[in-house]
């Protein structure tokens, strides 16, 4: 999508090899209008299927997900990393590896929002190892439900994420595909 | 806002005389439609004020905010409440009690997006106590920018939280008051 990688060449960050900082357009401060773009590309990119409900997560995946729900006219559910007094206890979970923070955390959606009919397009900011996407699509499948794609925004192709959750039959569509970042510069895949 | 309040009657959940659950509308699962009825009532409660950001708070307010931006045609921020790798050094940054949780987390919020000429609108899910409220305006403040007022979802009026918002000098606008909840039943304010 040429309006998001322009977007990331003229305002994203490079820090090292690994690291793109998009807070400015995408995961602190948000461009509505660029969501809008984005969630209509989501739209066309899964044309012709059957979507009945968008799952994501906790917290940067929620504004790209909802603006997606206009498009697709189905309600959003978002998995929760962080536990309140207001969560159901009749959920699904499933283990994430996070290799930023180096640690294992839980997400749960709860029982009654994932039902055994639902078709199921997940949405995310990012891709690299693939992790969240991988328990996401556990707890639909916990659910009998089917996962109909990936949307992603923005995927690490240098990274393992893309192989592991195709190698599980899952469609992945990502708006920019990053190769390589060096000396400062992204360098897009195609 | 009366599809609101119908909404709340028909799928909120009370618990207790405090606990009120809507999270199959409103902050697990979203629907968009309603999310989009709440965003034109803000702009319509605002309508006439200069207003250039909205500012929310992770998780709950995002999908909110960013719906309500759509209309103010303004970017949204969302402060932090965990911080990541992704996240920038230089931050305003406010302390915050939970009373549900019965802690004090910190909420922060990168200098670079809320500057002194900003004129704010806070946008939330709920009001009960005001801390959330208050941590976000103490940002704003400390930016040198404007609160314009607050956009409220549900607030819980038995609390102490629009009294301690106001004493503050900060204007609020709730699409649900409730006055108090008993026998599993929502009692609105007028």
């Amino acid at each position: 999508m040429q309006l998001l990688k322009d977007r990331i060449l003229s305002d994203g960050k490079v820090i090292g090899s690994e690291i793109l900082m998009v807070d400015s357009f995408l995961n602190h401060q948000l461009d509505v209008d660029l969501f809008n773009e984005m969630g209509k590309e989501f739209k066309r990119l899964y044309e012709g299927e059957e979507i009945t409900k968008i799952l994501t997560i906790e917290a940067s995946g929620i504004a790209i997900a909802i603006i997606a729900a206009q498009y697709f006219k189905v309600p959003v559910v978002f998995a929760k990393k962080h536990v309140g007094t207001n969560m159901d206890e009749k959920n699904y979970e499933a283990e994430v590896f996070s290799f930023t923070k180096n640690t294992l955390y839980k997400i749960r959606v709860s029982k009654k929002y994932i039902s055994s009919t639902d078709k199921v397009l997940i949405i995310d900011d990012f891709l690299a190892n693939g992790r969240a996407l991988l328990g996401l699509s556990s707890i639909v499948t916990q659910a009998g439900a089917t996962v109909v794609g990936a949307g992603i925004v923005i995927e690490k192709a240098f990274q393992k994420g893309r192989e592991l959750v195709e190698s599980e039959g899952i469609r992945v569509e990502s708006l920019a595909r990053i190769e390589k970042m060096e000396n400062g510069k992204v360098i897009f895949k195609d």
